[in-house]
């Protein structure tokens, strides 16, 4: 499989990458059933009265651990010019905990040391997850469980180098404004290897981001805020769609020859207007004054049968901190779809950006692709006719069309079709004013920074970088 | 007065700032003289059952508007690992308003269009204020008043060129995760100008800003945000100090010959390091569950008289778009008092920036002043001694030391002193964890994004900016 190298330019003292890796794509692959061979993991259904130390509030219906640690599931409320609109069940997880993945060189190629990890939520069980992914709960023992593996290398005084620290959000319409902590760190020392955990190069990486439910939503989102450079004479193949892509990497704002469509400041500015159209607030209430939702034995579901219902699961793991635990899950009906629709503008890829309001997000509105259909939506569901006809006619190539997983540790088989496909020259620049074209170095230039792109736009620009 | 011309660089059609005003500072005194006469503004003391249109909602206790708009007086709640530690009034005001200053080239000289508005909290009644300082709520005229004033230079088809535009945050002690639109709009045409407004030069902005109470806090936020860049030549002065700030506005954090002590990724991943020691969650409870809070027919205080009150108030105005109002205010007992220290680290002028939670922010912490006391804290409740020593002996030199107001329209007779303290060598480089050295210019570059300076931190860098 050809496939270019990706450099960082723009983080000094990491090496280029190219060449050799440390284990074959075959290796890889008899490692993985290996690992899921090795692996034991029950997850059960269970009723809430079954959940151990979760249990409900009497005065609020909030389903929390007797700890207060962890995460809530609680009520959301939404008021449009002052009168309720909408409520729902969400998860509240206030605490920020880290995903990290630990990369190093080896013969002059960077790798990142992943894991095999197994979470209740998932379809399939194991997905290829960073290096670290711990709540703070988890990384201060609060189920005292053994310590999270790695962790040294991400806090305290024995930390890599730090070439990724930002906080990014996720899923603005299950959890209440949520974030983690996103950290590439690099070393030099030895690390010595677990058996779950194996290195791979960002080229391998990529290759796995085309197997559906593979590479995990943790992995992604870290995988997204590297900031690539690509190397100069990347592009030129001759194969106008990589080109134009290649330019899209390269596209800066200011000074460049090819200026993208849109300044960064245009950009800011587009973004700030769209918060400001928001006339919508969302606030906590307890999960018993949500209307239109209803609580059974086992589940809590929104009475149309149309959004998700809360579960409870029992599971049992041998390769976890701890062996053996309950807890609630999200399980939304049916699978989501997203979609950037990419347009060469000036020779350049632009995404066509979506300025998406979500009730649970921290500020309203993040950059999002530019179709987000939650499960259960079909495509009807899109109000504008361009992009509607788009999705069920298709543009001129799909680029990439897989299915990935969402976080498994507080989703059950939440699972949504990722796509990046190529629309013509007859499809409009001129676009509404929630939409915006941006290169890709755009974007990329943004998520050093929290809150402008959601999850699913970072997972996406995850699988764009394996197109290079 | 003797003062280097403020050039915008990076603002490629604003022109150099230099040479005449349009309007000497005594024509301007005089016209502020005259304004003062010419407004009628009577703001009376009222209790809670006669503030007409506001009333405490019986479930909850919280005090709002019967239209569901402008604002709510609530409750804030804080758990520390779960357990309740703090609780208070806060003002909740979801609505994005707009702060936006109007400029335009006269001469060759940039001058913004600058408002004597009254504000029933100023101590002083009339205070320099943007061209446009307006709620949602004002602007969509949801109290039936006149509309906004030169509104349509920021919204709509005729709005000017947009220079700044960015969501910015509130006193985090008062309010629950307010932001307003800061914002800048650079025009061409004739613009007719009322009696109540005058264009001022950005220098004699400057200079107005060594006045105590006149520079109001929603014109210095705005300002804070204009992307100032310094000619090569400014700070060629001899000097020392006034280089030194220069060199401070020059420095980049990339490629710079003397490069500033923490790049940019440094200081991103010092910023996110310290949310992360955040062990606290706030949220919003019913005003009547605040504990250590009671109610009488006037106001809502602390019981041990530290904090502030909620009062009433009745307004008559001559010269608002509302010719009477009534109204909650925020009264707080005392002065603030936010200080930079400043110090010369590798020949530019560095601030020392505290990571500082506050439990309103929308993000538990944002970039503050090295010391911020709030009203009725002293000088001991710093907790560092090499920071409490400076503030009671004094730094080298007090570069800028002004008391000025916080919003008027929310707060009543709410001061701060602002100080910039020269440190010298003698005073550490290497800091504690929450405090960063930081050029002015990584500060102004971290402006075109919302959630890192406060309040504080960005009134007191449009006051340095008038030293240059």
């Amino acid at each position: 499989m050809k496939r270019l190298a990706v450099r960082h330019r723009e983080l000094s003292p990491v090496p280029e990458a190219g060449g050799g890796s440390l284990m074959s794509m075959v290796e890889f692959h008899d490692w993985w059933a290996e690992r899921t061979r090795a692996g034991h993991f029950v997850v059960d259904r269970v009723p809430f009265a079954e959940l151990g130390d979760w249990d409900f509030e009497p005065s609020t219906g909030n389903l929390g651990h007797k700890s207060g640690r962890f995460f809530t599931i609680e009520g959301l409320q939404v008021r449009e010019g002052g009168v309720p609109t909408w409520s729902q069940p969400i998860i509240n997880q206030p605490e920020i905990g880290i995903l990290g993945i630990v990369v190093k060189e080896f013969d002059g190629v960077l790798h990142c040391l992943m894991q095999a990890k197994m979470e209740p939520g998932n379809v399939n069980t194991l997905q290829l997850s960073p290096t670290v992914q711990a709540t703070r709960s988890n990384y201060m023992q609060v189920h005292r469980g053994s310590s999270t593996r790695y962790l040294e290398y991400f806090v305290g005084s024995g930390r890599g180098q730090v070439l990724v620290d930002v906080l990014q959000s996720e899923q603005g319409a299950w959890f209440w404004r949520k974030r983690n902590r996103n950290m590439v760190v690099l070393v030099t020392g030895d690390v010595p290897l677990h058996e779950d955990y194996c290195w791979l190069s960002l080229a391998q990486i990529g290759e796995l981001s085309h197997r559906d439910n593979l590479v995990n939503m943790d992995a992604r989102t870290v995988l997204s805020c590297i900031p690539f450079a690509l190397p100069d004479e990347a592009g030129a193949t001759g194969e106008d769609f990589r080109d134009a892509l290649a330019r899209s990497y390269r596209h800066t704002t200011e000074g460049s020859a090819e200026p993208a469509l849109h300044s960064a400041g245009e950009i800011l500015s587009w973004f700030t207007e769209a918060k400001t159209r928001c006339d919508w607030s969302a606030r906590l209430t307890p999960l018993s004054a949500t209307t239109g939702w209803s609580r059974t034995d086992d589940e809590i579901a929104d009475d149309a049968g149309e959004h998700f219902r809360i579960l409870g699961v029992r599971v049992e793991a041998g390769t976890r901190e701890v062996k053996a635990w309950r807890q609630p899950l999200l399980h939304p009906r049916g699978e989501g779809h997203a979609a950037f629709l990419a347009r060469r503008i000036r020779g350049a890829l632009h995404l066509l950006v979506q300025a998406r309001p979500e009730y649970g997000l921290m500020d309203m509105v993040e950059m999002a692709p530019t179709v987000h259909l939650l499960p259960g939506q079909d495509p009807s569901a899109v109000r504008e006719r361009f992009l509607r006809d788009v999705l069920q006619v298709g543009g001129v190539k799909t680029h990439y069309d897989q299915k990935l997983s969402e976080e498994g540790g507080r989703f059950y088989h939440a699972l949504t079709r990722y796509q990046l496909i190529e629309v013509g020259d007859e499809f409009p620049v001129e676009v509404p004013p929630n939409y915006c074209w941006m290169t890709v170095r755009q974007l990329i230039d943004l998520l050093s920074h929290g809150h402008y792109l959601n999850i699913e736009a970072r997972s996406l620009l995850a699988c764009i970088h394996s197109l290079c």
